[in-house]
Parts: C-alpha cells; structure tokens; sequence
C-alpha cells in the first residue's frame, strides 16, 4: 500500500470514521499514482478503485499487487454492491470541497451510510511534499525557468500577446512539459492591470510593460511563474514600484522557515512598508504541487504554522487600474 | 438585459423561486458574456454580480448600460450586505450541479435563505443555441477540421504522438483557436486501446493505428472532433470495423431530427447491428458548446427529445482491449 493511503487511513482511524470515499483525480493521483476518473474507496477491508470502460484497461496495466488496490469497472456494480461497501459502518468521510451538492446526495441513497466532512484531510497531508514530489516540481520549475529565459531574448516590438504566449508553451514543451499549468497569461501596456488577462492580438509597443503568469506540468505537478518585463526604457516611477514588490518578494521569502506562523509574515511585511500608494494588493501566494493552487493560501487571514518539504509560490503584485 | 438572463428569470418565476445564485463559470459567461469568476445574483431587484479584484476592473470595462448588471468586488460586502440581498424572500434556486458541499453550506449561512435545488435549469436553457453561438462553434470546428487536414499530410513514421499532438495544437492556434477545448489525445498502436490516453513518446510504425481526440476554443466555444488513421496498410479486419463505426455514426445522423427522442435513436441503432463481437462501445456522443460535455448526454437511457439549434457530437466507438 503507498505511504500515501497508509497515512490517510491513519488519520481516518484519529477521527473516527471507518472509511472514506475520495472523488477528486487529484486526490486520486495522490494517493494511488492513477490518472483516471472515479471513485476510490478507503474501507477497513480494502482499497476500491471504481472507474469506468474508459479508464479500465489503462488502470489494470499500472496496478501492481504492492499497491493493494482493487480496481473494477462501474458498469459490473450494481446498486445492491454499493450498500454492501459499507455494510457494517457507518460513520464516512468525504471531501465537502470537491463533491458537488448533488453528489453528495447521490452518495447518500448509494452507500446508505452517514457522510461526514474531513475538513480537507487529504489536502493538509498534500502539503507536506515527498522527496520524489519535490524532484517532479523542480523538474516543471526548471522547464518554466529555461522558456522565460529564451522568450525574454526574443520578444520584439511588433509581436503580439498571443504569439508570445504561444512561443512561452512551445518552449516549455521543447523543455519537456507534459502540459500547461494554467492558461498563460502575457498582458501587455493597458491589460497589464489585470490579474487575469487573457492574451489578445495587442502589439507590443516602446515602453509597454508585459505581466508574465504561467507554469508547466510535468508528470502531474506544476509551476507558477509570475514576471514584469519592460520594453525599452523604464519609468522613474516603475522602476520605483518594481523594487517595492520585489523587496516585498525577498523579505517574504527571507521570514519562510518552519515553524513561523503565515499570518505573522504577512503581517511584518504590512508593518514594514506603507502601501497607502498603491490601489490593490494581491494575496501573496498559495501552495502549489498536483493543483496549481493548494493549501496553504498565503494571507494575513491564515492561521498556520509553516511547515517543512510545504511547497510554496510566492508572488505578490501591485495593480493599478487602466 | 441579455435575453438568456430574461429567459431564466421568466423559468425561476415558473418555480417559484424568487432569484438564483449562478456560481458556475460558464453559466455566467452565458448569461453576461463575462470572463471572470464571481457569483451572479439575480434577485427581485436586480442582477448583482460579486467578483474579486483580479477581474473587477475588466468586468466594469465590459459591461454596458444595456446589461443592467451592477458589479461588486466582494471585498466591499460585509456579512450584514449579505444578509439583506434576499432580506423579504426565501426560497433561492441554486446550482447543484456545480456548488460543493461545502459551498453550499457557507451560502446557507451567508445569504440566510432557503436553498433550492434547480435541477440544472440553465444547462437545459443552454441546449438550444443562439445563431451567435452557433457561429462560434462553427468557427471553432473548421478551426480543427484545418488543423486535422494539415496533419494528416504531416505524419510520418518516426514521429511521436507527442509531436503530433503538438503540431495539430500548434495548427488549431495559426488557424484563430483562443485555446484547445480538452488535452488533446493522440494514441497510436497499443495505446490506442484506452479512448483516454495521454500523448507519449511512442514511436509511429508501420501498420499503426492512430486515435485522435482533440478540439479548439473560440470565443469560449468549443469544438470536439474524433478521427482514426490507419499508418501505410489497412487489415480487412481493421476496414472491417472502422466502417461498421463509420455507418453507425452516419445512421445516428442520418436519424437526427428535430422532435425525436434520443433512447429511440440509440435503440433503432442496437436493434439494427449485431454488437456482440465487439468489446466495448463507447457512449455515443454529447452536447457541445461553452463547455465540451454539455446536457444531453446521447446514451440509450436518456428519454430527451432532440430540439432545433441544439449542437451534439456524434462519435461512436469501439475499443478493444489491448
């Protein structure tokens, strides 16, 4: 069984619940290494994977018996083997942040059990990284890392923003990406107040700034790259701004060690600089690993304590409007 | 204010509902034309939309006086604004399909009221397209009919399935695609058993068999286009059944009219072929357009009568294992 399983299933004992049913492929991903839509079942008998004819075969080639994983196909289960999963329990978990509503109610009239939240169980154990995690995000860091170095010698006046996000993700596969992270964002002059701007057919233009969000996949893990790129000569006043965010970045970065609390990093920095000047400041970051977002967010609200092999992105931002 | 906001107020007054709150992204995007996350609130008074501060400053730059929409970033709500947005109502449809257990549970706290299940109102509303919807997901059609001709001229052996998925995204991108519509799938050889396969480094060889999956975005909307290539030779066996698929996909076509009840389509086709020698086949298809997996499902069990202006992809399958 992976450590993985055998640490949830001991966390589920301290709680109580005699098992659990995860839906999310992410958690799915975690816990098993399976990239494949279903169900899995965490019950003191047994690990069941259910899936579907799609998944099936591509499933049963991957499971070893080490993995103690019985994987079946949704399609040989009858409503009378659902109620059987949990014929002699009753109290299970399940992940309220992912199960839709009507799901939830559709599990109740399947495993006839009572559905208990985890209070994202399995999210708090993804935090801390294992060694092998921790080489796949360096990995996808790497490729991020090498496409912004070459699309940064290669950006010309006259490009567009799409072509320019096209040429990012072309690299970032040359680099060995097995996908994007997240929909590339390169917003140029006026988009590049905007947090979330889509690439449009924008002409780079003399002294445009360009804002740079975007991240490869690599074997199921991401990464978040954010820059600021200036065309040409650089304003007093940006230049200015630039190594605000950027002192912001380094003092944040300096005060990550276990064992500090995130709400008090983040506070340091509000008592350390005034940013009366500025209009909006983003939050300041969040976990990344198999999502691109992931617990922890990084803001003042969060009441957490740092804790070793976490992985973090660290990218805080000033945006003026227009 | 849009006609789709105008139709689903006149569906949420047949309910009895006295407003709705719309989470998901692209029911949002259907109702406004608006890009960005948030929660759209269409209450007696007004339509409200609470966004962040990553999108408020786009929102704001896209919505006219027309849309009759009052924008919000959620910084600016208190608890108490809350409370009051259905202060002399009660029951508030919610999309059940969409919002977690846990979202559900923070609305009930958070907007005081009754939540009532809508039992995917909008996704029915969506079925039937606009003609300018219809025109986007034309475009994003040939967008992929192009992309699939140029690399059907393109592959040679030697080539890997990743290269190729490359090359066809690269090409759905020159001809005007904003993105791709899901992972593009290309499998070939053995592979091409698992209708869910990811791109890998596998070699094209002579004989191969190749499965394509793939799709473009335009303007939010989505195209869906499956395709088998047979590499140099085609065995009898293999003509065999890519032309019983063939005719299948055709019939299924073929018997396509308005006013017709999906299961009827799907029955006619089982009473007409014998199945029994194939191992699996694949749902027959399903709507397509702000998302690539839309209402109606098209499956044997889905008592749906077909409506004008509907858009679907009609694509039978057979896999056999290995």
């Amino acid at each position: 069984m992976s450590p993985e399983i055998k640490q949830l299933r001991d966390k589920l004992k301290g709680l109580n619940l005699s098992g659990m049913i995860v839906s999310n492929p992410v958690s799915i991903r975690y816990l098993t290494g399976l990239d494949a839509e279903g169900i899995l079942i965490i019950d003191p008998k047994e690990n069941l994977f259910i899936t579907d004819s799609r998944y099936i075969e591509s499933v049963n080639n991957s499971l070893t018996i080490d993995a103690e994983i019985v994987a079946c196909d949704k399609k040989d289960m009858t409503k009378y083997d659902y109620t059987l999963i949990f014929e002699d329990y009753n109290e299970i978990g399940f992940e309220e942040n992912y199960v839709t509503y009507a799901e939830y109610k559709r599990y109740l009239e399947l495993f006839q059990v009572n559905l208990v939240e985890t209070e994202g169980l399995i999210e708090s154990q993804r935090i801390v990284k294992e060694p092998g995690e921790i080489e796949k995000i360096k990995k996808a860091c790497e490729i991020t890392d090498k496409a912004f170095e070459y699309i940064i010698g290669h950006i010309r006046k006259g490009m567009t923003e799409k072509e320019i996000a096209f040429e990012l993700e072309r690299q970032m596969y040359l680099n060995g990406a097995d996908g994007i992270a997240f929909e590339t964002i390169v917003a140029s002059g006026e988009n590049s107040s905007m947090p979330h701007a889509v690439p449009t057919d924008r002409v780079i233009e003399e002294n445009d700034i360009i804002l740079f969000d975007f991240g490869a996949k690599y074997q199921g893990y991401n990464s978040d790259c954010s820059r600021t790129v200036f065309v040409g000569e650089i304003l007093e006043v940006q230049k200015e701004v630039y190594e605000f965010v950027l002192s912001q970045q380094e003092k944040i970065i300096e005060n990550f060690r276990e064992g500090t609390n995130i709400k008090t990093i983040m506070r340091n920095r509000e008592t350390d600089y005034s940013l009366e000047h500025f209009e909006i400041l983003h939050s300041f970051g969040h976990g990344v690993g198999l999502d691109i977002h992931e617990t922890p967010s990084l803001n003042s609200k969060v009441d957490c304590f740092l804790k070793k092999n976490a992985v973090v992105a660290i990218e805080p931002g000033v945006y003026f409007p227009r």
